[in-house]
Parts: C-alpha cells; sequence; structure tokens
C-alpha cells in the first residue's frame, strides 16, 4: 500500500488545489525563499517557491507558450529579450524558438531556483545554458534602472505580489521596464488570476494603464496555479498586439501545445466580468 | 476562533479543488444519488451530487452561459427547447433570456435536485416556476426514445458519465438526441474537462463525430470543476455555430458575466494538444 499523501496550496485561506504526492525530492532555502520540488501524480515535477507552485511538468506550456510566444509575434523582429525572474528556463526555451532572437537576459534575483530546475526540471530547464542566453543573477528592480532603450522585448515572469517578487508590481518598476523598451518594443508580465486574485489583477491593470498606452490583458488556463484561469498582459508604447510573421507562427504552432493561431486571437477576449472588474472604481474584495 | 473546515473533491484519486466550509445547508439521500449543498467561503453556496462540485452560486455563470447562449445564438428561431438533466435551473434561467423560446422542456432523473436547489440556491433555480417550463421527472435515456422533430434545441446538462448520468453519454442517446431535433436543430452537450478529463473527453467526441456532421467542441474555465477548465460541444446536421442575430446577442451580453460577443468566437479556439488528443487513435491514459 502507498502513502496516501497529499499537498494543498490554499489561495487567501478559502480555497486551494490539491496534489496527490508520490514523493519530495528537494526542500532547501535560499538566500531570497523556500524552494520545494515534489513529485505528484496528476502534474509530474513540480516547483514550489515559498510553498506556492509555479511550475510543473505536465502544465508548464499553458503558462510558457503565453508569456512568450504572444508579444515575440507581435514584434516585427525581436533580437534582444529581457526575461525577468523565469529563473526555472521554461519562458527562455520558448524565447529561443523565435529565430530573429540573439540574446536573451534572463534577471533572475535567484540563482537557486536556477540549479534546482535544472537539476529536476531538465524538460524545463533544458536551455538555460544556450549561448544567446546571458543570465544576471539580480533584483530586477535594481537592474532595470539604468537601461534605457535596450530590449526589443521585456518579459516579466515573475512570483506573485509576496516575498521576492513584490517590486515587479510598481508603477515605478513598470515605468523603468517600459524606458528599457527600444522603439517598437513590447511588454508582456504575468498579471495573476482574473478569478481568484481579482483584485491584484485589477490594481495591476491601472498601474499598467498608468505607464504603457496599449494595454491588453490575455486569458488562458493554468491549471495547477489558484482559481486555474491565468492572465498576463500585452503592453507597448503604441503597437497592438498581433502575428507579424505568419510563416514563423505556423512554424512554432507545429511544436506548441497550447498556442496555435486561432489561440492567439481568442486569448485577447474578455470575459464581461472582466471588463467590469477593469471599468469599475471601486476596490474589489 | 471558527472550525477550519475544508471540503475537497478529488479526481481520479490525482488532483483535487479544495474549499473553506462555512456550513453544511443540506445533506440527503435521493432516490438516485446523495445531494449536498455546502457553504463556502470563496464561492458560495455549493451543490454536490455523489459528493462532486455541480454548481455554486459565485461561478456557476461560466458554466451556464456557455451551455445555453452558444447554441441558443447559432439557432435563427429557437422555440422549441429540451434540457436534459439541468435540474438547478441555471440553464433554464439563461434559456429564458431569449426571447423566441416558447416551452423549455426540463427532463431531470431526480426532481429532489430541484427542490433543493429551490431552496438553496434560489439565484440559480429562480425561473423553474416560469409558466414557459414543463419539467418532466424521468430518465432521460427513455424520455427521448419516442421524440422524433419536436425540438430546436437540446441541451445535455448532465452531471458525469457515472452514477445516474451514465447512459448519457453513448451513441445510442446521442443518435436519439439528434433524432429528437426538428431540421435546423442544434444540440450542446457539457463534454467533460479538457485537462483533467481527457479519456471521457475524447470518447465523447468520437461518439458525437459518428452521430452529427457538425460537432464542434468549445471551452471556457469553470473553477469549481476537476481541472478549472471545461469543454461543450456544439452539434447539428449542417448548420455551424455563429450568431444569427447579432442585436439579441448585443442585448444578452448587457446582463452575462462571461459571454460577449468576442467570447462567442474565442471559445472555438481549439488548443494544440486538444487538436491531437483528438485526432490521436490511441487510447489516452
Amino acid at each position: 500500500m502507498v502513502l496516501d499523501v497529499w499537498f494543498t496550496e490554499k489561495h487567501e485561506d478559502k480555497q486551494g488545489i490539491s496534489l496527490k504526492v508520490k514523493g519530495i525530492l528537494y526542500s532547501g532555502q535560499s538566500e531570497f525563499q523556500k524552494i520545494d520540488v515534489i513529485d505528484t501524480e496528476a502534474y509530474g515535477k513540480t516547483l514550489l517557491l515559498d510553498g506556492l507552485v509555479m511550475t510543473t511538468e505536465k502544465d508548464e506550456f499553458f503558462y510558457h507558450e503565453m508569456i512568450s510566444h504572444i508579444p515575440l509575434l507581435a514584434h516585427p523582429n525581436p533580437e534582444k529579450v529581457l526575461i525577468i525572474g523565469g529563473g526555472d528556463g521554461g519562458t527562455v526555451r520558448e524565447v529561443l524558438r523565435h529565430p530573429s532572437v540573439k540574446e536573451i537576459v534572463l534577471c533572475e534575483i535567484d540563482g537557486a531556483v536556477i540549479d534546482v530546475s535544472k537539476q529536476y526540471l531538465p524538460s524545463i530547464a533544458c536551455c538555460l545554458d544556450d549561448p544567446k542566453v546571458k543570465i544576471h543573477l539580480e533584483d530586477a528592480v535594481k537592474y532595470i534602472k539604468d537601461k534605457k532603450n535596450c530590449f526589443d522585448v521585456v518579459l516579466i515572469d515573475s512570483t506573485d505580489p509576496l516575498g521576492p517578487g513584490v517590486g515587479l508590481f510598481t508603477e515605478e518598476f513598470y515605468t523603468n521596464a517600459r524606458d528599457s523598451l527600444m522603439e517598437n518594443g513590447v511588454m508582456a508580465a504575468q498579471t495573476e488570476s482574473p478569478i481568484a486574485c481579482q483584485k491584484e489583477f485589477k490594481l495591476i491593470n491601472s498601474l499598467l494603464n498608468k505607464v504603457f498606452s496599449v494595454v491588453k490583458p490575455y486569458f488562458a488556463p493554468v491549471p495547477t496555479y489558484p482559481g486555474s484561469y491565468w492572465s498576463w498582459t500585452f503592453c507597448s508604447g503604441g503597437g497592438q498586439p498581433g502575428i507579424c510573421d505568419d510563416n514563423l507562427a505556423a512554424k512554432l504552432e507545429k511544436s506548441t501545445k497550447y498556442f496555435n493561431r486561432e489561440i492567439y486571437s481568442a486569448v485577447f477576449a474578455v470575459p464581461n466580468y472582466v471588463k467590469q472588474l477593469m471599468a469599475s472604481e471601486e476596490a474589489v474584495k
């Protein structure tokens, strides 16, 4: 008989996602956070930071395809890409599928996340040693301050607005991220759950609207995140989301698991209650 | 100090959704199944059948808007609608928003579901006494056998392929449902989770393809269902999904929470892995 062991990630002490655990592969404490890797029946190996699911082998594709292909396809020629956070390497792996990309700067505060991901999640971390990838182990809040006109695409692949990630959800940070973009540059950020984190979603959306002239949230499932329904937001100084190179998109969709060209447009449809949430003046409970 | 009580619905002994419980409002055993109503912090009052979440006050709109407005808007003049299952009344409520509808037949096997929903979930069951609604307390497998050319729209708002719902997921049943449609009739069915119930999704999809010439799955979140990512399938003898009356759709979207006209098209975008799942000859694990 096997042990009946379950991990439950509780969100706001109201709801949770429970995963049956086959084993605890790694538990450590870095300078910044608790890092664990558990092996789960449903989603395979699962990376936890401070007890919250960051990524799993079986559902990571939703998140990583959405944060990368949506903004990169909207840029006519993305060469230099900055990824903030993203130490598990999944976003790096997807960005490298774009042949125009010459350099990826990965600015991750916690080198231990990279080390643990390389060891336990090789299908996600597989491209972190690619020669196009430059890793900066630094707080992105500091890193980005003096970077002006440097990047074609900035991707904010952060944890939640808690712990080491909190400075990545401020008007000042978004302003610096905007100023780090070259002309025609685009940004995408993970912007929390439109169902389980409505307060955070609304706050981030209003901050982004102060900083960027084009702010377009988009939505997809991430089964192991709170509410299992997630958002990212496309931002730019004028360029709209859309596919610049249909041949490239057609080629990409041969290897993607969630993304395809129909999905590109579909994810930008905003549910009615989210429109109301964004328009309302009230704070959300 | 309040009690720290949690309900967890486990799916295939691998994953689960956990809800903090404020109270257990009703527990009973009908002729067909166990019926419970719990009050939850995150989603309000929640109806359980045989221990599985059927609907909740706070997220029911995703499911009920998707199963009703998508097929009804694709019919030029839906007058007679059959709802199979749906004893909680949410689908009835949404169907009644379509002014062309003259009669709704609700064929629910278990009258106790209707009674409990009326008592504990009035925001969902509110329209079950509408004069347009005819309730048949009968097994839909039997009910539908001799109904030929009767309905403009059939909606299969069933439980999962377990217990009393199992007969609603067979080629014979889908064939009888098809034959109950009038010319230009359309059907929609709940077709399980494309992430947590891939085997069931694929099986249902292949059965529907044997019976209908147009079979189009569509996808939306339902936070309290397994995987929190759900599917329904639009079926017809030739008519494609689409909005027949844009004025009606515009009017509907003033009161819907998830649905709007952009969402209508977006939900039909099929993720790449789902396309592969549907195309593959292999059984899914």
